[in-house]
């Protein structure tokens, strides 16, 4: 078809005056889009002290942070000037800085705020100074491959969520040899500072790069800033008052809510199905506890309370399936089960015994080629080290057969693509047919992941996220360098604070090799929201308890919400949070 | 840890007023479904002519259907009675019609909306007739297991998505005794009426019920009314102007639009996978074409064109695969790819093809189980039907081996359960490292299904449906039955009409026997929504378009959104939509 006469054909098929609408919400114009750009975000009293929006200065807070030794001998530069202290917000900043050229970059996930970072940053650093976009992430740094943001791309890209105004990436800059890349596109581009919106590991990344680049990297004898910004949707980045969460967070845990809400009322509906449900959020369990906080499910399992408690996948199956058949004799066949993602590494001997698997199933090749599946495994009982036989011995038959059969193309099943929301639902069905064969039992198996990386920010994130771009700023201008930004008080107006990273930093054991790195957040049993979770849980999964959040709402009663982990975490009072003591409730 | 304890330590742990707020939170309470439960729904000004919300009568319209005539000999009563005229709404009734018991039950798969359909329902009967709900779906209309419904479930449920109110079932009411059953339930509980709220199956089953009940099913003579309500969030329940969308459908696809419109955004911002997501949706592909057009994405594949251009799966592989090869040209090494769920059924001779493939591997088990997989492959091209062995011959490899592989416990591969998207992505994959093995391409697949069906009504669907129930109980009242309830003309107030369902029957043959169906509506080649979407496409590949639709919005300027591919078949002139002339846009 030649294109007019394409052309004419849409003439005549589509109404002009919609079909022109429809072509506007092209290319991040959708209505919703369009109308998110235009809301306004609150900001921090201590951005508004002097009646107009501006950097404040620090002062060395309280609460000062021990790290250990051998990190304090790395990172003498930093500690020496931060002296592990966390930053208070002080005044409003007096001496006017400005010729500062700041680079930001994201790294890591995606993460809705991630955007009102970069506004944020701006707006506090104003036309006096100049912000960078680094693309695609840390790589893009060693390349120098930036461009300036303008106000013009800050109209665009406020209050959306994604990371695509920049794009990111999961590059490690570590080598010296990196960090010398950094410093010559540093002196290159006149940079100053550069900001870094990363996870655990990109802040780990930021330390290093403040204490290397701590000075000398300018002909003047000057050095570049460092500063992290703290993100990821797993919530495993968080230091109790000073950093009671970490950015995405909020969104993503109510992008799965809505969804698992939505799962609990078609299983009130269809009444027959059973939902396995995997979710994002790495190791930690930060996002399941949340989600079945929001919508109270029949079962939430813990990853960190199955270690702490050490226990096995035959009890958690056993679990599972007297669950379902109490509420079968009471008529209720149905529920929905939360599976964390990081499930399976937090089974004593699991992650281990996996690897070993992986070993001996190569060695043996030739051998288990000949073999039925019983025979498979037991030669493997007997190949394996003897607790790795005896935990794979102990497994539910279907566990075993999906861990000798879902193999990639070398032979191995990394622990990370292990379906364990499927593997534990076909466990459950073989458990529940062996204890009574007259249960019904239909399950449905999900994984809910990437769709909440980049979901719409909520106005918790949005709002967060500004200020957490305002806070990052006000340290670059009062000159500092190691810190990550982060807020306080999230229910009393916030304060802003600065962490020092390296402070922060622990040993810990990573591919073999002692690496410094921020401990990962796990979820506490001792923490208020695993008490409360525990005190509920039972009675979720006894009788029908279930909510529905419902979808993210920007605007309306019910836009206003923090997390209720971090709510009851930090002992706010109610859910509803402000970025300001002057903000009305909108 | 005894009960004491347990309760002291949460005491002791928990901010108490917020602990008893997330207590309240508990059994339907979120904040959003409190919330919602006081909304507003606007009502059609047909309702309100005498100045309050009051039945209508109903007169023939000017539009006559034209069933065939075997159809006409099968539904004498109902087709006697309609004269295969669709009703218009008429006057405000003003005989008062009380004492009617009118049985309202959902059939089927879940669709928001299903609750206000009962409320407009419950609303227009008015307290001087008696409505009572059936629960679990047909089953229990034949069981006779139903309540009487009353102002506090209403307010319970107003606006809330699900069925779960009173549950649902896929049982048909075909057989002869069945529906004896039904006049034997009707006799007991003095049933003057049925509403069934339903898909093309469930109203197919409505005309038949309605027809067997015309007359002498009480001692008096008379019959049992049944009207039918259009649900399917697939959106293959249309009848043009005069039924212009199922409900559930607007909100299954914004739910699926958000997601893809996350995962689009997840691209630009990782730069690095390209998502292949299969949507829900039965046969048709209404919701990947509406997902389309609300999202933008690179590549939206529409089953209706595959069939009609007679497009193999080999041609499509090579399509996808020769975008993704164009676009890593330009460095766009990511994108997202739309499936429909019915997609394997549209390729020429697919399914009859993997029948035949399902016979002959349990034909000949034993010679196939010493084979390898492509000495497995020449025996099957030799035993299948010529055609049928030629299409497996021409397929991709990656997909022989994935049907050759997938099979359940009976050696049987179901063509509803072949995971396209991951069968076309592993096919994808192969060929661009046939064309160019420089092109990186790292995919991830999906499944958009369940979380969808019972999602949060958007406000489309609750005032469609509550003004659906309206018109149902409406016709009751007028005495009518056998017809379905409609609105046409959504961008103008909404005016109530009655489509008599036998009417709209046809013979369809269904595993392997005529049967007397509604034909599913697919999406035509010609209709204004397709033609857009075909004269956008190719725009939307090259370059980056994509739009994030956000999530569903209950309050706020984004609110009011009628489904883009009903606005461009129905020549809207914009997506708002009126269900009252009088109503002010909030």
């Amino acid at each position: 078809m030649n294109k007019l006469t394409d052309s004419l054909h849409v003439e005549n098929a589509v109404n002009a005056t919609l079909g022109d609408s429809l072509k506007r919400m092209e290319n991040g114009h959708s209505l919703f889009e369009t109308a998110i750009r235009a809301m306004d975000v609150p900001v921090c009293d201590a951005f508004t002290q002097s009646g107009s929006l501006a950097p404040i200065t620090f002062r060395a807070g309280t609460r000062v942070l021990e790290p250990s030794g051998e990190i304090a001998d790395s990172f003498p530069n930093s500690i020496a000037a931060s002296r592990n202290s966390i930053l208070a917000a002080g005044d409003t900043m007096t001496a006017q800085v400005s010729g500062k050229r700041v680079a930001v970059l994201f790294s890591g996930g995606p993460a809705a705020g991630g955007h009102n970072v970069v506004a944020g940053l701006k707006q506090i650093l104003g036309p006096e100074n100049t912000l960078l976009g680094i693309k695609a992430g840390p790589k893009g740094l060693l390349k120098g491959n930036m461009f300036e943001i303008t106000g013009v791309h800050i109209l665009q890209i406020r209050n959306t969520g994604g990371f695509h105004f920049m794009g990111t990436d999961r590059t490690k800059i570590e080598k010296p040899e990196d960090i010398d890349k950094v410093r010559t596109v540093c002196r290159e581009h006149a940079i100053d500072a550069i900001v870094i919106i990363g996870g655990d590991d990109s802040n780990t990344n930021a330390a290093l790069l403040a204490e290397k680049l701590f000075s000398d990297v300018k002909e003047d004898g000057s050095g570049v800033q460092v500063i992290g910004v703290p993100k990821t949707i797993d919530g495993d980045l968080q230091l109790g008052d000073e950093l009671p969460i970490s950015f995405g967070f909020d969104t993503a845990t109510k992008i799965y809510a809505e969804k698992v809400g939505n799962l609990l009322r078609d299983t009130g509906s269809s009444l027959k199905y059973w939902h396995f449900v995997r979710l994002m959020g790495r190791s930690a369990s930060h996002v399941t506890l949340e989600v079945a906080l929001q919508t109270h499910p029949t079962i939430a399992l813990i990853s960190e309370e199955v270690r702490e408690c050490d226990i096995t996948l035959s009890e958690i199956v056993d679990s599972i399936a007297g669950t379902i058949i109490e509420r079968a004799k009471k008529g209720l066949n149905y529920g929905v089960v939360l599976v964390p993602e990081g499930l399976i590494e937090f089974i004593p001997g699991f992650t281990t015994m996996i690897d070993d698997l992986n070993d001996k199933m190569a060695q043996f090749k030739d051998e288990l080629s000949g073999m039925n599946i019983r025979e498979q495994l037991l030669l493997m009982y007997s190949k394996l080290t003897q607790s790795h036989g005896e935990l794979l011995e102990s497994l539910p038959d279907p566990i075993k057969y999906k861990l000798m059969a879902d193999r990639d193309e070398h032979g191995n099943l990394p622990v990370s693509q292990i379906e364990t929301e499927t593997m534990l639902s076909s466990a459950v069905k073989a458990r529940i047919s062996e204890l009574d064969e007259n249960v019904k039992f239909e399950s449905l198996n999900h994984f809910f992941g990437y769709e909440a990386r980049c979901g719409a920010s909520t106005v918790f994130d949005s709002s967060y996220t500004y200020n957490l771009g305002a806070t990052a700023g006000s340290l670059i201008l009062d000159g500092r360098t190691g810190y990550m930004a982060s807020l306080s008080d999230l229910d009393k107006g916030a304060r802003p604070l600065g962490i020092p990273i390296a402070s922060l930093l622990d040993i810990e054991i990573r591919k073999g090799k002692p690496a410094q790195v921020i401990e990962k957040a796990l979820v506490k049993l001792d923490s208020p929201a695993f008490i409360y979770f525990e005190s509920r849980r039972k009675l979720w999964a006894e009788s029908d308890l279930s909510s529905s959040p419902g979808p993210v709402q920007l605007w309306g009663p019910t836009s206003r919400q923090l997390p209720k982990t971090v709510a009851l975490n930090r002992q706010y009072s109610s859910l509803d949070f402000r970025f300001s003591t002057a903000q009305e409730r909108e």
